[in-house]
This record gives C-alpha cells, structure tokens and sequence, in this order.
C-alpha cells in the first residue's frame, strides 16, 4: 500500500466474460506498463464463479498474453497482478451489493474513489445501477472530493423508450456527471483525431461546408459476418448495433460546429446540436439487406428478416449542412474491412483547362481512414506529366505508421484513463442518446412493422446489394472509397 | 520527303553552342522518340564553324547520348539525325542571310512554316533579328496559313531601357504574336502544375488568399557555385540571373487570379495584372550577398560587389494579397538544391485545445516542391496517438514519382512543342519583362549606386547570411522549407 495517493478502485462487473478477458484488462494491463495507473489502484472482479484471487489472475493472465503480447511482460504482469482481486457475487441478490460494499471498503482501507464497470448483459443495468443505490454505492461520501462513477456499456436501449427508461433508472441513482456511457469508436485514435484536423487545422475548416462540400460518406463494413453473435445479433439488426452509436457518433464529428472548448460539456452540446438538427430520415432513404446464409446461422431465428447491412441518406438542416446530403452504410460479411469517412468536394465551379470529351472529372476527395489502416488521404487532381493539359486524380497520404511510433492504442486504454480522470468527452451523454434512437425508431419501425422497403439480400464478401449503390446513383453520386493504398481509389460498387 | 505535311523548320541560330548540344537537341530527339515531330520537320543548325552535315550530327548524337542516355538509341538517331542539317553563316554578314533563305527554301522545297531560335548572346538578338527582317524572312508568304516565329533565349535585357530597347527591335520585324519568350521555370512540369492544382482543385482556392494565407515564400537555391559562368554572372548578379525572370513568374503562377481561359493571352494578362500590382520593394526589405571565394574566381572582377544571393519582401497590393507578404530568395553555392513555393497558412484563429505552455504551434503549410523531388506537400496538425490532446505535425505528400511513370520531361521539349503549335502560354510577353524589369531596376540602382544595403557575405554551401533570416525574423517568420522528404520539414536559417 502507498500512503501517499488516495485509492481509485475499478469495480468491474461481469469480470468472467468476454470484454473483461478481451479488452478491460489488456487495457488496464497497457495502462499500468506505460505507468498510468497508480499503485493504489484497485481492480475488483465482480461475478458468480467461485474463482480464488489467483484463479481469477491465471485466467486473466491467459487474455493479455494472448492479446497483447507485444507488451505482455511475465515480471510485469505479476506486479500488475496484485492491483486485480476477485469478489463472488450475485448481481441479483441485493446482500451481495452490501457485502461487496463491505469488501470495498476492507481493501481500500479508508477514503477512496471509485469507478463501477458495467461489462453485463444490458437486460441486468437497470438492476445493477438500483442495487448500487440501495447498498449506498453511487454516492461519495459527504463533504469529499472522492467520486463515483459508473461506466455502462453499449447496448444502451433498444429503442427510445427502452433507453428513457434506463436513463431514468441510471439518473435516479447517479448524477448525469457521475455516468460514462461507452461508446468504444470514441476512444479510437482516428475517431479523436476528427475535431484535430477540424480545429487545429487553418484549412480544412474554410471548405467544410455546404459552399465547397457536395457530399459526405460514412462507410463501416465489417468482413467478418455474425458469429457467434449471431442471437444477439438477430434481435438488433444492423440499426441498433451500428448506427445509433458508431456511424452517428463519426457523423456528429465530422458535422459539428467548433465547440467552445474541449471540454466534455462544450462537445457534447455541439454533438447534440447536430442530432436534433437532422431531417427525419424516409424510409425511401434507407435500404436494408441480409446476407446470404445469415437466416440459417445458429442462434438466427428460422425466416429471419434481420438487416445485417443498411445503407441511408440523411440531411442535416443547419446553415452549415443544408442540401449536402450524407451517406451512410455498414454491413457484416462486406468485401473488406475498413471505416473511412468521405468528404466529397464539388468541382471546382469553372473548369477553364479543354477537358476532352468523356473525360470523367474527379472531384477533391478527403478521406478520414478511421481503420484499419489509419491515416488521412487527399485525392486533388494533377497534370499529367509531357501532356498539353490533361489530368489525373493522385493522392497525398497521411499514415499514422509514418510518423509515430508503435501500434495505436486499443481504445479502451483512453477510455478507462479518461473515465479515472473525470473527463467524460469521449461518452455518450443520455440527450445524445435518446435523439440517436429517436431518429433510428422510425426507419425500425418502417422496416419492422410496414415492411418497407422490402429486405434484399447480397453475396457474402461483397459490397451489398444493388440497391445501396442505387441511393447515390439516383443522385448522380456512387459510393467512394479514399482509403486504399497507394493512391488509387476503387469505387465500392457492381 | 513526305507529300502529305506542310514543312516546318526549326532555324537554330548559335547551333554549335552549349545549349544547342546540352538542351535543345536532346529536347528535340526526345520528342521524335515519342513521336511528336513530323518526318516534315527540318532542323537547320547555323553557326560560322565550318561543319559538314555528318559533322554537326555526330557532334550533336554525343549530346544526346551523354544527356538523354535512358532513350538514346543508335537506330532511332540515325532517323532523326536525317532531319539535321548545317548551315554555315555569321550572323554579322547580311548576305549570309539571304544565302540562308535561299537554303532553306532549297530545303523546304515549297511552302512552310518556321521557328527561328535566338540560342546565341544576348548582344547579337538586335542584330540578328534585323537581319531577318531584312532578308525577308520575318513574315510568312502573305495569303497563307504559314508562320514565322522567333524564339528569344533569356537574358532578355539587362534592364528596363535595354529590354524596351530589344522589344521594339523585335516588335520592327516580328508582331508579338510571333515572338516566344523563354522563360525554362514555365516548362517545368511542377510550374505547370500550378495552375493544375489551384484551378483544377475545389479545395486549395477557397483559402489562397489574404484571410487564411500568413505568408508566402519562394526560394530557388542552386547549390553550385558561378562555375564557368564566373564572367557572365559577374556582370549580371543574381537578380537579374534568377529573379526577374525564374522567381516573378513562380509568383505570379502563385498569386494570379484565375485566367479566363487556359489560352496565352489570358494567362498572360493576368500575369501581369499581378506585376503591376506589386508595391515597390524598398531597398531595406532586401538583402545581397556573396559567397566567400566569388571575387577570386577566375573571370570575376577582383573587389566585385556582384551579388550571389539575394533575398527581398514584397507586397501585392490588390484585394487577394493586400497585406501578405511574399519574400523571395535565391543564391548560387547554397546548402542544397531546392526549388520550392510555401504557401504559410494564419494559425487557426481559435485553438481551443489545451496546449502546453511553450508549446510552438505550426501552421498549415503548403509545398509546392519544384525540383529536384517534384511534388505537392501538405503540413498539418495531428493529434498524437496515445496522448489525451497532444498534437505534432505530420505531412501529406504526392510525388509525382509515385504517380507517374518516367521521369518528367525535360523543359525544352514542352517549349519546342508549343513554339511549333504556335501556343505562347509558357512563353514570356513583352509587358511583363518590361514590368519585372520595372520592379528590378530600383533594387539594382540602390545596390549598385547608393550601395544600400551594404553587401554581405555568406560560406559556400550555407543557407545565406544572417541578414536573409533576419528578413523574416524581424517580421516574426523564418524560412520553411517544406519538400524534405520523409515528412519533417526543417527550417533554412541559422
């Protein structure tokens, strides 16, 4: 023990899973090799197993070594080790909240702040947050500069009604300022990196709006289909599990005004800003499809009408944004994996070089390469070298693996780090939340109940069905891909 | 002989000199390589050395063989070589003018078309142009589609009066639409392309101007010293050597308001639109310089004042420019061999990130890298991975290597092609060599008759002296240089 900090004590949830393994304590693990994390840190599992300290250790040491082994360190890891102890517990049985409060306290052996870890089923949050309440958990002591905060994880509702209701259930125990809502795309490098070529940056910003930008794309294509998450997966379709947090979230970022300061509140209100200013989207702006073999997947309802890919069109009515229409997709088992945000230019209002006939103008395209591979591309046009005057669409390329050092961080290393360190920039705020779902709701609904537009399907490995090209070909448009290497963008499409 | 095209000759006065050998042959053998000279084409070498045919031809085969080894090709010169023929003539015998006419119509055979280049010294252009005109040889017959033209090597003047002195020579003889220029900088592709990326492009115009643009600076360094130049450069210094001609027309390409059309005279007349705008620059917004070991070289006046490097801060005063200021530099024997345009963008006008005290913020800058790495630059701020708000600057970069097979073609060929199109484009007009001149003169007066600034010298292979920082450092700026390779720009000072 080190008398000389104050104990912060990470509380997880739901340690024996899956993101606990995977992801909370790889990061955690990071955190500490690169000396961020205290010695009077604590970090307490939470489940039913009847694991010992060191059961638990042993099966946690397994994950890092396994993924994170460029820094996985045997030495290391054992000091590592005596911050983690595990807790047995029933999250459904109130005694247990009281006893885990009791143990708490043992360890932390005086004054402590925490952060509570919700890596559970969302079907238990609501459960969870009131027991903590009951057992006198969400609320520092009086008079304190000690905290408490709870980190929630995504799914935060299926629709707006389930999310009310559980930001009601949250807020009844925690101050919104206490709540860290995950939205693991926020912590990506790539992602934070948006509002730095924004605003840090003299000119990107001049051209960033409706007078210079003809459209903007939002492309997530997984290459990986279902999987084993295929039951999950089945009851939320592509909708809930990638647009109301991921592709609105870049979205927002790509949109926003410049917030005051970068602070979690400034940001988080010019986010806002932009759910509430969008257009209702109509169902003929949406497309839905299924990919081949994902009705018969185990764990799939037989007949299963579930989109596992949508593409659609919204407009965002501000002075900004009006008429610049936005384009997003994201599907399982696409062509390739890659999140890149397009920002389509128009052309330049006079072309005063003869153009030959045909010739096929290619207009400025900015790409923000989100993953895998990170970086910034500008496609601009240039003369082609011993011509008169022809040109040619070349690219200048920004790689992150050129100019730093190492692999990115997981994203959760800056999400545990920020959720220590009170700053809640990179979560989600519950308005922000209930706008998303109140403008994914409708198309669920339309898809759902009406029907409409009717699911169609598309090759596994492929770029999805015809019709998603056909909302940007209706438009004299076609989806862009900026991200390839070496310059010469393909277009995603048949 | 080919029936079916109409002759053109290519009348090279000065063909046993340098440029002849090193330039202009070559320039022309590449051009038949790739099939842009017509088996129509004469090529008539007049000098007083007593060459036969097969004498000017090997003599020139060994030309392109040592400056253009990636195509020669015995064979293929062989063909060419029977488009070369020699005529032997002093430009100071009239007859030998109406000999030469007599030849060449012998040649020719019928009706044709010609050029006539001017590759010999600048004291015999007057001269040799009257003798034209005189032999009859500056007009086509009248009633035709033929064409006269004349090609003026640079040197064109010294100064204002002897370049008014030369223009009204020619224009005795030859209208100004028969009259080209040369300037070599406006054949490089990387000159070129300037107009490419600024009028091609949606995104860079938007912000090229006053509101966004902080400074502009354009540096030519030749790393060689005067070499065998030594009596030329003695006379002329480097002002008239680099500036009036090679840097004002990289600043106009930078600074001009787009062109109606891409055709000569639209160009041209905003060309000099920005001469003209150019506020006159004051003797103390300049620096000149010599390197150390010039006034002992042989064919230098012993105690020469002729400046090697100059340096100086101009304005434009129209509504695109006002206020920016553009600061040109170029030397002979300097740190390295560079010849790029920067375009410094305004710092963002809000940073509402956390910046560490003492952190240097840099702005956006755009490179246009002329030679020898030809390429376009973009410097921009990154947030720096695995750090909450930290940034760094990283580098977008196009080369043109990476784009474009081959290397790019030498300058003269384009020129020669246009010249032979009758397309005066790249070509210098006879208002903007008198405007630079214009602009010239007062800097050259103040050095060399009130000796203000007082001259000041430099090591050999250095970036210049003190005084060419200062420049920049007294209005708060430095030198950038932004065509390093690799991303990470340094900066050219002390």
């Amino acid at each position: 023990m080190n008398d000389s900090c104050i104990p912060e004590t990470l509380v997880i949830f739901g340690a024996s899973g899956d993101l606990t393994w995977r992801k909370l304590i790889p990061a955690l693990y990071n955190n500490y090799h690169k000396g961020r994390l205290t010695e009077c840190t604590h970090i307490v599992g939470i489940a039913r197993r009847p694991y010992l300290d060191n059961d638990f250790r042993a099966h946690l040491k397994e994950g890092v070594a396994a993924f994170s082994p460029d820094t996985f360190d045997p030495a290391l890891w054992d000091k590592f080790a005596s911050l983690l102890t595990y807790f047995q517990g029933n999250l459904d049985v109130p005694a247990d909240f009281s006893r885990l409060e009791e143990y708490l306290r043992g360890l932390e052996g005086g004054p402590a702040s925490r952060v509570y870890y919700l890596a559970i089923a969302p079907e238990l949050y609501i459960e969870t947050v009131q027991h903590l309440g009951n057992a006198g958990m969400a609320k520092p002591p009086v008079g304190t500069s000690l905290w408490r905060r709870v980190i929630i994880e995504k799914p935060f509702g299926t629709d707006l009604e389930s999310a009310q209701e559980l930001n009601q259930a949250v807020h009844a125990v925690f101050d919104e300022s206490q709540v860290y809502r995950i939205d693991h795309y926020l912590g990506k490098e790539t992602a934070q990196n948006i509002l730095f070529l924004r605003f840090a940056n003299t000119i990107f910003e001049p051209v960033w709006n409706r007078r210079y930008v003809d459209n903007i794309q939002i492309t997530v294509a997984e290459s990986v289909d279902v999987g084993t998450r295929a039951g999950y997966y089945d009851t939320a379709g592509v909708l809930r599990d990638m647009f109301q947090n991921h592709l609105f979230q870049l979205l927002a970022m790509v949109a926003m005004e410049p917030p005051s300061s970068f602070n979690a509140d400034a940001v988080r209100n010019e986010k806002i800003k932009v759910f509430e200013s969008i257009r209702p989207i109509r169902l003929e702006d949406t497309v839905r499809a299924q990919y081949h073999g994902f009705a018969s997947t185990t764990g799939v309802a037989a007949g299963s009408q579930t989109p596992t890919l949508a593409a659609l069109k919204l407009f965002i009515d501000n002075w900004r944004w009006k008429g610049v229409p936005f384009y997003l997709r994201s599907g399982k088992a696409m062509a390739q994996k890659t999140s890149e945000i397009i920002i389509e230019f128009q052309r330049p209002p006079h072309i005063m070089f003869n153009l030959t006939e045909n010739t096929e103008f290619t207009p400025n395209i900015l790409s923000i390469c989100v993953q895998p591979d990170e970086g910034i591309h500008l496609r601009f046009e240039a003369k082609i070298p011993d011509s008169p005057q022809k040109m040619s669409s070349v690219d200048m390329e920004f790689h992150y693996r050129d100019f730093f050092q190492g692999a990115l961080p997981d994203a959760y290393e800056r999400l545990l780090l920020d959720a220590f360190a009170g700053d809640a920039s990179l979560f989600n705020r519950s308005d922000a939340i209930e706008a998303c779902w109140r403008l994914i709701d409708p198309i669920n609904k339309g898809w759902e109940q009406q029907g409409v537009p009717p699911l169609t399907y598309y090759e596994s490995r492929s770029w999805g069905p015809i019709e998603a090209d056909q909302l940007l070909i209706k438009d004299g448009r076609r989806w862009r891909m900026g991200c390839q290497d070496g310059g010469s963008p393909i277009y995603a499409s048949h």
